[in-house]
C-alpha cells in the first residue's frame, strides 16, 4: 500500500531533477498550471505552436495534452507532440477536457488513445465518454466540464479503458479511483472547495505528468500526483475563506508538502 | 425599487442551478472570468474553436462575447457563437472592449448589433462609440480600454443605444447606469481600486450573463449583476491592501455574498 | 549612481502619466503582465491580432515583444508591431523567451535585433544565445525557460549585444547587468522564491517597458525597472509563505512602492 513516505520521495525526486513538464494546453489554464508545476519543484514549458512543438517535446521529460481550447491548428500540434513523445519514447498525459460533450475532441481523443497515453485523466463523464458509454452528467444536466457523475459510476469504465489502451486511468471526483486494469486505488482527499476553482483538474493532470517524469511505476506515479493534489487542496482549504484565497493557498501548500502533511490526511485504499 | 432581498433571490437561483455560461473572451482574463463565474456559483464554458462554439452554445444558459484580442478566425466563431444563440433563443451579452479605439472590433461590433444582444455592458468611450458618437476619452488621452470619459457621458448615448437595438445597456464607471430606453438605474457601488485589476469589466460583463440565465425581466438582471459585482468589489476593497489582495478577496467575497451583505452597502436610485 | 529618489521619480511619473503599455506576449502570462503594469500605475494593452496590432501600437507610448507561445500568425503580428514602433519613434522591448532553445524563435529574435529595440531583457542563456554563443545552462540540462547559467557567465555577452545594436541590455538573474556597451550597473535585488512564479521575468520586461515610456535615458530606464522588481518582490517574499501568495503580494508591493521602501533594500553599483 502508498505510504506518505513515498510520496514524499516522489516529491523530493521532483524538486531535485526539475523535470521539464511539456504542456499543451487550453488558454484558461496555462497560467494556473505553470504556477502549480512551479509551486511543486518541476519545470513548465507551454509550448503549442506547430513550428516549435517537436522540438521541445524531444527535451522534456513528460508532455501532457490537455483538450480544453480546441481548433484545427492545436489538433495538428497535438499531433505532432504526441508523435515527438512516441519517438522519444517519453510519457505522455491525457486530459480530455469535455470529451462527450463537443464532437471535434471527442474524435480526437479517440485517435489519440492509440498512441499509447501512459495515463488518462477525466472525470466521471469524460471517463465513460472514451469507452463509449453515455455519459449520464452530460445527459441529465447539459453541462460543460464539470463532472456531475460521481467518480464511483465510472470506476469499471476506467478499469476496462486502462486494460483496452494500457494506460493508466484516473477517474477524478469527491474520491480517485486510479487503475491499471488489474489493480486499483481509491484516494479520498481534496475539498468541494476545489470545484470552485478553474483548473484544478487541468492541474493534477500536469502534476501526473511531473511524478510520471521520475517515477517509472505509473500506477504508483499516478496515484501519488493525485495524494499530493488532493492533500496540498485539503491543507489550502483549511486556510481559506473561498475560492480565491484557495488557489494562492494551494500553491503555497503543494510547495511546502512534506511527508508530514501527507501522513496526517492521506487516504488511500486498494480496491 | 430594487431591494438587497431581490438582488439575493438571483443569487439564490444561480448558486442552485449553476447556469452554463459559454464565454468567448479574450486571452488576458480567461482565467479570472472563469473564475468569477465559479466563485458566483455558475459554470463557465469559454471554448472558441470555430469547430465547436455552435455546439457548446446550444447547451448553454447564456452567452458572453468580448471582443478583446480580435482576430479574423475569432471575429468567425462568434458570428457563429452569435448565430448558434439566435437560434435557441438563448440570451448573448456584448462586451465592445476598446470599441472606438481600433477599428477592426468597432466595425464588427456595429454588426453585432444587428442580432439582437440582451444586454451590452461597456465604459462610456465604448458606449459612445457604438452610438457613433466621438467618444472624448479616446481623444483627449488615446488610451486603450481605460474607461477616461466619465459614464455621467455617456448616459444619454446608452438611452439611446437601448431603444434602437432592444438590448439593456449598462455603462459602468464611478457610477453605473442600466437603461433600456426608458427606465434608467444608477448604481453607485463598487471602489476605484477596481480599476487596477485586469479584467473586472469583463467580469461584470460575465456576470450579467449569469444574472439574464436566472432572471427574465433584462433590466432587473442586468442591474442585479452590477450591484453584485460592485458590492463585492467594496467587500473586498475593505480587506485589501492592494490590487493583488483585492482579486484574490473579491473572489471570496463573491462567494459568500448574501442579502446581509448587499443591504449593507447596496446604492442604487431609479433616475 | 542611481538613488532611491531619481527611481521613486520614475514610479511617480509613471503614475501620474499612466502610459500605454502595448504588449504582444505568451499567452501563459498575459493576465499577470497585465496586472504588474496596473498596479505599477501604467495602462496595459494586449492586443495581438494582425488586423489591429499597427493601429494600436500607433497609440502607445511603449511596445514590449515577448516571444514566448510562438507560431507564424504571432510572428507576423510582431513583424507589423515592430514596424510600426519603428515608424512612431516608439521605443520597443524585445523579450528573448527561450531563444536558443527553440529554432524558429531563435531565428526570429536574431532578425528582430536589426530593428533597433530600445532594450533588451533575458536571462543568460537567452543573451548568451543572441550573440551567437553556446549557451552552457542549455546544453548542461536541456531545459526551456529557466535560467539555469548565472547571469555572471553573460556579462560580457550583454555588453557586446549593446554595442552591437544599440539596445540597453539586461541579463537577469540572482545579480541583474544592466548595460549600454560602456557603462555597466549591477542590481542585486529580489529573491529567489520569484523564480517559482510564472512570468516573472516577463513581468520585468513590460516594466522595462514602462519605466522606458517615461524616462528617455535608456540606461536609467532599464536600471530603475529592474530594482523596481528586485524591491519589491524582497517586499512580497518578506509576507509570503510560498509562490502563491508572493504573486498576489507582489502586485501590492509594486501598488505600494516608494522611496522609503526602495531606500531600505536597493543594491546597485556601477561596475
Amino acid at each position: 500500500m502508498m505510504q506518505p513516505a513515498d510520496i514524499a520521495r516522489t516529491l523530493a525526486a521532483i524538486r531535485e531533477r526539475t523535470p521539464l513538464i511539456h504542456n499543451i494546453t487550453n488558454s484558461v489554464v496555462t497560467n494556473f498550471t505553470a504556477n502549480v508545476l512551479l509551486a511543486l519543484g518541476a519545470s513548465p514549458a507551454m509550448v503549442d505552436g506547430a513550428d516549435e512543438v517537436q522540438e521541445l517535446v524531444l527535451r522534456c521529460d513528460a508532455l501532457v495534452i490537455n483538450l480544453g481550447t480546441m481548433s484545427a491548428d492545436r489538433a495538428a500540434a497535438i499531433r505532432l507532440a504526441v508523435g515527438a513523445a512516441a519517438s522519444a519514447a517519453t510519457p505522455w498525459v491525457l486530459d480530455p477536457v469535455a470529451v462527450g460533450v463537443l464532437g471535434y475532441r471527442t474524435r480526437l481523443a479517440h485517435d489519440l488513445l492509440s498512441d499509447a497515453p501512459a495515463a488518462i485523466r477525466g472525470n466521471a463523464s469524460e471517463i465513460l465518454s472514451l469507452t463509449g458509454e453515455d455519459a449520464p452528467g452530460l445527459q441529465a444536466g447539459g453541462h460543460g466540464v464539470d463532472a456531475r457523475a460521481s467518480s464511483e459510476t465510472a470506476r469499471e469504465a476506467a478499469r476496462l479503458l486502462a486494460a483496452e489502451t494500457g494506460a493508466i486511468v484516473a477517474v477524478t471526483g469527491a474520491t480517485d479511483y486510479v487503475t491499471d486494469g488489474v489493480r486499483t486505488l481509491a484516494i479520498a482527499n481534496g475539498h468541494p472547495m476545489m470545484t470552485r476553482v478553474t483548473g484544478m483538474g487541468c492541474s493534477a493532470t500536469a502534476i501526473v505528468g511531473a511524478c510520471l517524469a521520475v517515477q517509472a511505476d505509473r500506477l504508483t506515479g499516478t496515484a501519488h500526483a493525485l495524494a499530493i493534489i488532493g492533500v496540498a487542496g485539503e491543507i489550502a482549504a483549511a486556510r481559506s475563506r473561498g475560492p480565491g484565497s484557495l488557489a494562492m493557498e494551494f500553491l503555497d501548500a503543494l510547495h511546502a508538502l512534506d511527508e508530514e502533511g501527507l501522513a496526517a490526511r492521506l487516504l488511500v485504499e486498494e480496491l
